[in-house]
């Protein structure tokens, strides 16, 4: 396994290749044998779980309550809303039969075609129409509302070219479903969502996101709107990072979802859902990583400090451990997880080059000279500086330390994106640097064709209407017609 | 709803009718339009994560870590292991296609022929094969062991008549799957994770268990030895509520899971399973709920103290707001979760209705002359008593209420569950008055044919071989043959 740490492949000679070693040797995911499905392992889910918790915190906060809806979505369903059905409908894994019988031979099972189901069912790739199906019970009158259901859970969509994480068949998520009385408040409510979204990538993930709006062509289908935050990668390209739905009343319409409003008139109900995905977990993993393998930021790191001990003899060894132990309670009563490594079965050069590769963001190591100076070294994982310091009040540093790597971590990336962004109004320039990545806001026309031609010459997409940018007049640039926004065009995941 | 609410079936009227009344009225859980498959509403889902909660923290105190693996099977792993086969490749959903595309008629989707998956998958009824078959890769040396995951996910069975939580065809639970290096560790872990779920029955749940071993014919198909936790509802019958496996090396074999062991042999490793599910909510409701709605344990309870005002009018309910203000603080500075319920859209008399309906465990009601007299009203939902207090620490008083309730609750479930033990070795005795409910503590001859008379005879099941029930010589009160066991035998869920 030594051999195999110092292996990964570098992220200037190949970054798709980095990122794929990356996800297996940091023990995060691998795939599994049923194609296109991962499994997550230990490690890996561990840093989901501090996303889940924090996100799930986060919605409680607004009022959101967790909920559960069925796996299966009959066919049906999914053609009542017209738009959703083109979007969802077609590549999904599909539930024909409910039994099995032992065949012939018997040594094995076959489908049992006694067994058909009258309608198929869906294993949901997002599941609006069935959740919308039971609001349909749950809303007589506005005193019913506003309805703030979120559930975690798994979906499934058959994508035929699947990366750990980024893009699988079977996925983790959340999925919110809110319904409301008036259009204004079920627009505030994805908007609202959308910032939990942006302040938990930049707060927690480390990760700064452009805020904005989709364009026509890459809205969610059924959706009157669509925002989304977008990261940039290393490599410059996009990764659509969380997105979140205003629906208007296209659900409500579509499975009569009915209430009385103040007026004592009946209304359709308006809708939002929003969502964000294992796919975090590639948004963090490219955005932070290095050569040694992953940097995590201290908010989201299973382990945040890793202590590991050099020593001669075991006589030595005890002496370290009754000291550590010490420290060892001090960080942790500060609310720090810690991970004292004394397994003596790996050299501590193997140790190290394992915590690096797992990202865990401070080291303080204690050797025999250490123990007499009352010292320790303490390396940070994000610039991999290393000092020596005091153990007296080590606990106190350690926890500024780890403020600071988030922070550090977080400043970085951000500057190299704001670096990576550019205004761009020649298409011939544009298509020239956009096979290098970043991220290009230019002046588009609002028409679906330059959207296409763009993206057909240049495999570039219309991330978003960004919020934050200034919209000032100008031409398309590759119509040469008036310009309807400034929107950011990237490559992306 | 106010005349709903009155209306639950009493227990002596109809236990199971008032079972299925609650569910629904209590806003705990509702059948969906998929056949078998429940809705688990909000309130309802605030339990199960309490409960997944405690549950997870005391898996992780143990060593145990959470993974995710593939919701969907290969068919062909289902064969892998004998027995397991036979249990649960019959009644499950099998994917055939993976496309769905707009019919002749383009107004809705049909399955597309040309998407046949050369196998099919299967939606997991339980993950021992897809588990196994990952472990093959995790797992060389003694030094790998042991593996200890566990995950939280939906499972699918096709259960044919179904009961919200008690049996539903996808259910919520958790399954862990371990891997040892010895038989002795294996077996350890199984009776350890045993112990785990029957501590948290008793002290969270306040559901008093018999805990056990199965017989063959009871066992988890593939194990060896099935441990069991059974819980006695209110009409005497048994529901099965947590069960913990050691299965030998029949998945290890299955799955080809080889080690080196510190004698630098290669051995299969050893496995144990173990899960609980969404089907603890019906053990809980029906241990405790009675005809005017749920009983929740505090521990559990999502709200644990709610505070309802009585006013004559605006001004006299805005001093009671505040005064209501610094109790609220005051009780939640003890951690205690609480709902002040000032709405003026419902009368106080439907709010006692709802918050007894749904279990909330103490009701704190301020009127106009307690706001005088500095005093409330406290009910606690188990007893239903009421009595007057100075507000002067209240909030002491109602920690030490809750602690009282909760075990209250305990000692009555108790109670009643050890009334309604039986030692009996007369099986027409045994015949007269099993339909009545009860446990019966019977000698058995360890044979198949007993056991299956007696169900054939009586639909009672051997529930489990108790741990602590001393086992004495005797007859099989069927057969007359010297007894092998002395065995818990009761109707059950």
């Amino acid at each position: 396994m030594a051999k195999e740490l110092k292996n990964l492949t570098k992220r200037s000679e190949n970054y798709s290749q980095w990122y794929n070693e990356l996800v297996v040797k940091a023990d995060l995911a691998e795939q599994s044998d049923v194609r296109g499905c991962m499994v997550i392992k230990p490690y890996g889910y561990s840093i989901w779980e501090k996303m889940q918790r924090a996100l799930d915190d986060k919605f409680k906060e607004t009022g959101v309550q967790n909920a559960y809806f069925p796996l299966l979505i009959p066919k049906s369903f999914l053609s009542k809303e017209a738009e959703h059905v083109e979007g969802f409908a077609k590549e999904c894994a599909v539930v024909t039969h409910y039994r099995l019988k032992t065949n012939e031979e018997k040594n094995g099972v076959v489908v049992d075609p006694a067994a058909k189901l009258e309608e198929e069912l869906i294993i949901r790739p997002t599941s609006e129409t069935i959740i919308w199906n039971t609001y349909r019970n749950w809303i007589q009158s506005y005193r019913d509302l506003p309805l703030l259901c979120n559930q975690w859970c798994n979906v499934m969509r058959w994508e035929m070219r699947t990366r750990l994480f980024l893009r699988t068949a079977e996925f983790l998520w959340q999925e919110g479903h809110t319904a409301h009385a008036t259009r204004e408040e079920a627009e505030e409510r994805a908007r609202m969502m959308l910032k939990v979204y942006a302040d938990f990538a930049e707060k927690y993930m480390a990760v700064p996101v452009v805020q904005g709006v989709k364009s026509e062509t890459e809205r969610f289908a059924g959706a009157l709107d669509t925002y989304t935050i977008e990261a940039m990668m290393q490599d410059g390209k996009a990764l659509q990072s969380g997105t979140s739905h205003f629906l208007g009343q296209n659900f409500g319409k579509a499975f009569n979802v009915q209430f009385i409003d103040k007026n004592n008139k009946l209304e359709y109900a308006w809708a939002t859902s929003w969502g964000v995905s294992t796919r975090l977990m590639g948004a963090l993993i490219m955005t932070h990583s290095d050569d040694n393998g992953l940097v995590l930021p201290p908010k989201l790191a299973p382990i945040q400090v890793v202590i590991v001990p050099i020593y001669k003899n075991g006589e030595q060894l005890q002496a370290i451990d009754e000291h550590v132990a010490g420290i060892v309670e001090r960080l942790r009563a500060l609310g720090i997880s810690v991970k004292y490594d004394n397994a003596d079965n790996k050299r501590p050069g193997f140790k190290f080059a394992d915590y690096e590769l797992k990202g865990v963001p401070v080291r303080l190591v204690i050797g025999g000279r250490d123990l007499e100076n009352n010292t320790v070294e303490v390396m940070r994982r994000d610039t991999l500086e290393k000092e020596t310091r005091s153990c007296e009040g080590i606990e106190e540093y350690v926890k500024t330390l780890l403020d600071d790597i988030q922070e550090n971590i977080f400043r970085k990336a951000k500057t190299f994106r704001d670096e990576h962004i550019y205004e761009c109004d020649n298409y011939e320039d544009f298509k020239a640097r956009v096979k290098d990545g970043g991220f290009f806001l230019c002046h588009w026309d609002g028409t679906a064709e330059t959207e296409a031609r763009i993206k057909e010459e240049t495999q570039a997409t219309i991330r978003c209407v960004p919020f934050d940018v200034e919209q000032t007049p100008g031409v398309d640039m590759v119509s040469g017609k008036p310009a309807k926004y400034r929107v950011l065009v990237a490559r992306s995941y």
